[in-house]
């Protein structure tokens, strides 16, 4: 048992159920509902699956010991090899990584995506469980902890995510003390589940308040085993802007400023929550060059990007469900502790992204979308309708509910033949997650379409404008007029389409490598 | 003056602004911004809009005074009589009534359809009169009071709807005060708004407590007219359920029985939300029948069906932001007032729409949609993706946030020439108002599909066996048959789809009157 382990877990009696990795796989049998923490490929459980995962290679169980696996939302590489080894029949309610990717769309895995807001409160009532024999909803819950208190309370890493509520329903738990990161002991808000008819209001009213719980409490009876880990989280640092992302967080800065200057946000903006990815970045760091101030975070990830925001002095607090970092964020993270953990929280998904909360303090969401359509639905998971990328994750619960629903995108992307092959901009969404109803404002590198007020004809005319690729303008336009002639004689004219035409970009796209259509009478 | 008006007008310089309603049309210009109080047909302004009406009609003014006009929800027949005389330039955010929808069909009117708990919010942050010239969001609100306290507040009649955000941001307010019923003063709970970033959370954790305002405040210096009216609400009697909406009711209440038996549910049930329509009261008339006691109401619109529950002693309370009764039901409302004043409560829609609040209850949530499709996504709004029918109202707010998300309709409708030539299940929507995310239970009087914790391609099985029609289960099993052939080659089998032909059922009723394929091969 190593020094830094014991100091680390101040409840003796788990140190009682020290285990290796190795030790641990026999708990597990085919078929089981297991809980992972973790949310965006931090603070995972890694010591156990790895070993779990040896096991099955070196005895060729591909396949016949495979599991129910719920993680708040996606974990680190491990997950992906157990996708790859066959190991997970079932897969809630986000991932990232090639191969779960590849299992999810080659069949292998059955996959289900849900609001993160909801996924846990659901387990909770035991939807997802249904048909499960025993009265248990989780087998096991494998949970990375930092730091045990004294009372057995488990002090998670740098994620929160599911795992209060996952905790709550566990049969069994398995805590990985990780000792080759430092304890996140402190930084952490806790609210535990209650569920109606007795559950309280959140009452959180600014984005700095807390419960002041900062562990989370379980039954130590249901641990059955803790076991050191010493393998750190593995997060690539994330890329440099792009122009075209650059592009879009002008475009955006410059609406703020604007909304600013009409009276309708405050000086210092309102809370924020961006979407990881490029334009999630360049839009982060145009902030922080921009002239707004004590500015505000209420967002579900924080990512390398924000933490130039405190160093600049220019945002007073911000909070999350998980800090995913890379391996020199996390140093500069560390390094300057007394700051960070004085001006970040980390609380469970279900407060990060709950609706009362985002509605409330009126967030200014962005996301990125698959495709939007002219319209104003968005596609935010299935390329081509069918084939799962990442998951619904929190776009839902933040665009259904900010002040400003804002999604942002390049206005086309390159096929294998064309290099702009794919407008984002389509006359009809080959899958819709977000409808017309709930995003306000589109933006890809061409403009910015503020839809706000705009019945459908006109919010079309205006997406295709500001946002549409010049090699799509005409195309959509010329949709549009052809939807509004064929409309105007069936009376049908508030959201004018001809179905047989919608998906023809898609379907050409398919057939033939490009949306660009020679004609929209030819048959493809 | 009658003695009437002098009795429930308690504040005494508003009489002297009594006008009748001839003398306000020269209040209204063409293009101007208004609300209207009201909420499904109840509690509307009548006088003054007929009188403009009228105006328009003589001077044949048709398209040359017309009005940006917000209301709640749908008003009554005067909004109607506006649709005809092109009064209507632009109408948000939900809408009833033939004149108004051919409007929107034809072109003549520009309509928004949003989320009735966001509508009022976001014109309250000046989103939809961004292109106002002057700095009042609203001209004028029209709204019908039952009763003016001392201090001037307003007394609202059968809704309350918008009238609290709209009369706070209205340069000036005509009240007309509708002596033709009894006052409905004690029956309302108002929640005035309060913007972020200083927002409180809505507290309410039962149906039953209220914030204690009977009225709405408003600033007298800002009403310029008052009107006495005596023109009743018109609601027709509800139809008496028909066999197919018996029928999902009692699979309804018998998936009710189920979750309490398993112990996801208290006996008493969650706060009930339904929507309105035949199958709606059907589900009303068979839980009054059921065994289930002490049932709460958490919903939009109380209708006639609800009232024989609190006669039977079956629910303990009900709230609402509209009592929409028939002239029969008025009557035995007002007839037992001391019982409904003490068990039914009308609030803002922003607060019974409320996502926190209904997320918060774990209200059962149940609507109907205009079709659905095998993978769990509903159409509420556009029949063939484009025609409008009335908007989509609540069925966001509450199926989104709702413990169980519940839809119902029946299998098929007839076309002109098949009597069963469309089928309410189909392979693709043509329009998506609520995602795959969002529903847990689609009910048809074929059966019950419960999709809690299923797969896509689990879902898409469940709901053709027990939803669809017998007439359409062979052809939408093929469907998915041969998008599950033709998503195996491209490794694309999360959701799978087959572009080409996931609209063929669509484009067969517009070309050939039935949803009945010969082959999904065939060119239509």
């Amino acid at each position: 048992m190593s020094a830094i382990l014991k100091q680390r877990v101040r409840f003796a009696p788990y140190l009682k159920k020290l285990r290796t990795p190795e030790q641990c796989v026999p708990f597990f049998k085919n078929g089981q509902y297991l809980g992972w923490s973790g949310f965006t490929g931090v603070g995972s459980p890694k010591a156990v699956p790895t070993a779990l995962a040896n096991y099955v290679e070196k005895n060729h169980l591909q396949g016949k010991l495979a599991f129910n696996l719920f993680v708040g939302a996606s974990a680190g590489p491990e997950e992906s090899r157990w996708a790859d080894l066959n190991m997970l029949a079932r897969r809630a309610p986000h991932q990232v990584g090639k191969p779960i990717r590849k299992a999810i769309n080659e069949g292998r895995t059955l996959f289900l995506d849900k609001h993160l807001s909801m996924f846990p409160q659901d387990l909770t009532y035991g939807f997802y469980t249904r048909n499960k024999k025993d009265n248990d909803l989780l087998d096991y819950m494998l949970i990375e902890a930092t730091a045990i208190t004294e009372d057995g309370a488990i002090v998670p890493g740098p994620a929160v995510g599911g795992s209060p509520e996952m905790l709550s329903v566990a049969d069994k738990i398995i805590i990985e003390v990780n000792t080759s990161i430092p304890s996140f002991e402190g930084i952490h808000d806790i609210d535990m589940p209650i569920n109606p008819p007795n559950r309280p209001p959140i009452s959180y009213t600014r984005v700095d308040q807390r419960s002041g719980l900062t562990s989370i409490p379980i039954d130590p009876e249901k641990v059955v085993a803790i076991v050191e880990s010493t393998i750190p989280d593995k997060v690539p640092a994330p890329a440099k802007p792009d122009a075209k992302s650059k592009k879009i967080a002008e475009h955006l800065i410059e609406f703020f400023e604007q909304e600013v200057k009409a009276g309708r946000m405050p000086e210092n903006l309102h809370p924020l929550q961006s979407g990881i990815g490029n334009v999630g970045n360049a839009i982060i760091d145009g902030l922080a060059s921009s002239s707004f101030k004590h500015m505000n975070v209420w967002t579900e990830v924080m990512q390398d990007s924000f933490l130039q925001y405190f160093e600049k002095g220019k945002i007073d607090f911000a909070t999350a469900t998980s800090v995913r970092l890379s391996p020199e964020g996390f140093k500069k993270f560390f390094g300057n502790w007394d700051l960070f953990s004085k001006k970040v929280c980390l609380r469970s998904q279900v407060v990060s992204n709950s609706p009362e909360v985002i509605r409330r303090l009126g967030v200014i969401a962005m996301n990125t979308p698959v495709e939007f359509d002219i319209y104003g639905h968005a596609n935010s998971t299935n390329v081509g309708g069918s084939k799962m990328l990442n998951g619904l994750g929190g776009s839902g619960d933040f665009l259904r509910n900010a002040k400003y629903s804002i999604m942002h995108t390049p206005s086309a992307r390159p096929s294998k033949t064309d290099p702009t092959g794919i407008s984002c901009v389509v006359p009809f969404c080959s899958h819709v997650d977000q409808t017309e109803h709930d995003v306000d404002v589109y933006v890809t590198e061409q403009g910015l379409a503020d839809l706000r007020g705009l019945a459908p004809k006109e919010r079309a005319r205006e997406i295709i404008k500001q946002c549409a690729h010049p090699d799509y303008r005409a195309q959509l336009d010329d949709y549009l007029d052809r939807a509004i002639f064929y409309c105007t004689k069936r009376k049908s004219l508030h959201e004018p389409h001809i179905l047989s035409n919608a998906l023809k970009m898609h379907i050409n796209l398919e057939k033939n490598g490009t949306m660009k259509l020679k004609s929209w009478d030819d048959q493809i």
